[in-house]
């Protein structure tokens, strides 16, 4: 992004913007540049940071060590529909979405660039949002946005590269036969949400849709959580596309086969979701092995070492696929979740244990 | 991306697909992961790659020192229609524009993350192609992609993310009253070549015509040029929006004039942008001065330092913005390039000195 010698007041430049349509590239990089610059104090601790927006490319400084990258993009129509969230919720979202992969990497954050897809109808207002929403997840995450790229488009798109360090980061290849599987955090509460959006149904809201729904408009990357991992799980994913389908990743990989117990799991279920699901007439469990969007952690690794906030869900076994088991039924196997390219959810077995 | 267990042949996989729409995500980045898979002599020799696609996040292994890291976003109908490239083509103008930032940051490339956006109905060949571009590019600039994410969207988009090195890159804002200005690589041909497939005219192609088209559709980071920066250039910048609109961005950040010497840049102009602009009755300076997408770079610096393959075009003064000057002219003051919002090319003066 280019650098303006000038850095105007960011309200003061939108208070005087009368008109609905966007301003210039090199006037909006300069707002946002105002906008993301760090407080001094941030600017000390993150000295890390030798050159931020404002060039060619961004300069950090680093120690010899492993550095772990991800990228991750939200898209509009595709990840969200703007009558769903508001601005904010746009950027925020995206940005811990990309983020929480490097929670299952237990990694550390560095910083973070964003290339923005924007409408030439865009408001400067509606930008300016998008960008705030984004700052406030970067500063939760102590993850500053170091640079970015911005460019005309027929949809909003917001693609975020993160940059964090992790000494031994767990891989999806290596969980081992006898691991315990490791929840932490709520699965199914997004994607309850995302239905009650998409359905604009139950219409008469009540605490528990506003969790749901507020979940999927604010998820946050469980970094601190992602940390206690370290030197525990042997494997780790983050549950972007559902529970079935990132366990899935993992048993591939590991050529292991995980066994999910399902009485466990209904035990984590939030009783919000819970809630939602009856009045869907669904199962609160096939939210939580089917929905995405939570950014919970989902681990396997030996229970002697089982993190504190972690839940235990089941266990690796030989074998191969993602099974469901209960105290009286048979274990079935379960499929993957939700497919870009086919645009649905594969739902092969939903056990109503719920 | 994901993993998968079985890499099927590419080749073999692609054959057998009858029909034209898209297979499935994970069977898709199955093929990507076969295809970008590195022979095992470039593994040894960049065994800074610790995990590359099939995990949550890539994982590098640096040393200490600096990290050069920039973003660059390719779009259907706004950087390129289908009409006027193949889809290798695509892939390769995408991944080298954004590792040019690397270049005027005298850079050593490390590795890339590819974020693609794809229609539904995009077939399985034509993503194919598209990443065989990519890896080409990647392939010849040593900058391995380890990484990246699959969305669908209504139109192709590639996000190219790229991590180099560099011990004390020259930024924007260090440019100095009395240095050199510099030239390296050609600029206006892409520009020129843009223009014929715009406007699909002259449309009896010579070998000029030629000429200017191949260097918009494969246009190359001047990486190894770039290098030859170090320790000579005050400031750098690759030309990526037009020559004016990018030195502009070195006079504001360094507050500094600069003053292009127009004879001086016409004598670095090609012969096939001169028979090309003829043609279409402009001079072939305004390609040169306002045409973009050549990834040439522009730099600033002593003349004592200047790296063999760098063309004086003028020098720095006192003051602000970018002018053009002549023997038998009073120095013009020259408006910048492009603007994505505006959507339109500024040409405030286009002396026709050609």
């Amino acid at each position: 992004m280019s650098q303006a010698r000038q850095r105007p007041s960011t309200q003061r430049s939108l208070a005087a913007t009368k008109r609905p349509g966007p301003s210039g590239e090199f006037e909006r990089i300069a707002w946002i540049q105002h906008l993301l610059e760090l407080p001094v104090k941030d600017r000390r601790t993150l000295s890390n940071i030798q050159v931020g927006i404002g060039d060619d490319a961004a300069v950090l400084r680093v120690n010899r060590g492993n550095l772990v990258w991800t990228v991750d993009s939200s898209i509009e129509d595709v990840h969200f529909k703007q009558g769903w969230l508001d601005a904010r919720d746009i950027g925020w979202r995206s940005f811990q979405a990309a983020t929480s992969d490097l929670a299952a990497m237990a990694a550390t954050p560095l910083a973070a660039l964003s290339a923005l897809e924007l409408p030439k109808s865009l408001t400067d207002r509606t930008l300016m949002q998008i960008v705030q929403g984004q700052n406030e997840a970067a500063e939760c995450l102590r993850c500053p946005i170091v640079g970015g790229n911005m460019a005309s488009a027929q949809k909003i798109a917001i693609t975020t590269s993160v940059l964090g360090q992790a000494s031994k980061p767990p891989l999806r290849s290596n969980a081992k036969v006898g691991d315990e599987l490791w929840l932490i955090g709520d699965v199914g509460l997004a994607a309850a949400g995302l239905a009650c959006l998409m359905k604009n149904s139950p219409r008469r809201r009540g605490s528990a849709v506003d969790a749901c729904i507020a979940a999927w408009r604010r998820p946050k990357a469980l970094i601190e959580q992602g940390q206690t991992l370290r030197g525990r799980a042997h494997a780790a994913i983050d549950i972007s596309d559902g529970l079935v389908g990132d366990a899935a990743h993992i048993a591939e990989s590991s050529r292991v086969a995980l066994h999910i117990d399902m009485d466990a799991l209904s035990e984590t279920l939030s009783p919000e979701l819970c809630r939602v699901a009856e009045r869907f007439n669904r199962s609160a469990l096939s939210f939580a092995l089917y929905g995405g969007e939570d950014y919970a952690l989902f681990a396997a690794g030996p229970g002697t070492r089982r993190p504190p906030a972690a839940r235990v869900i089941g266990r690796v076994l030989d074998g191969e696929g993602v099974w469901g088991f209960a105290q009286k039924r048979a274990p079935s196997r379960l499929m993957r979740g939700f497919d870009h390219f086919q645009g649905h959810w594969v739902v092969d077995a939903d056990p109503a244990c719920n």
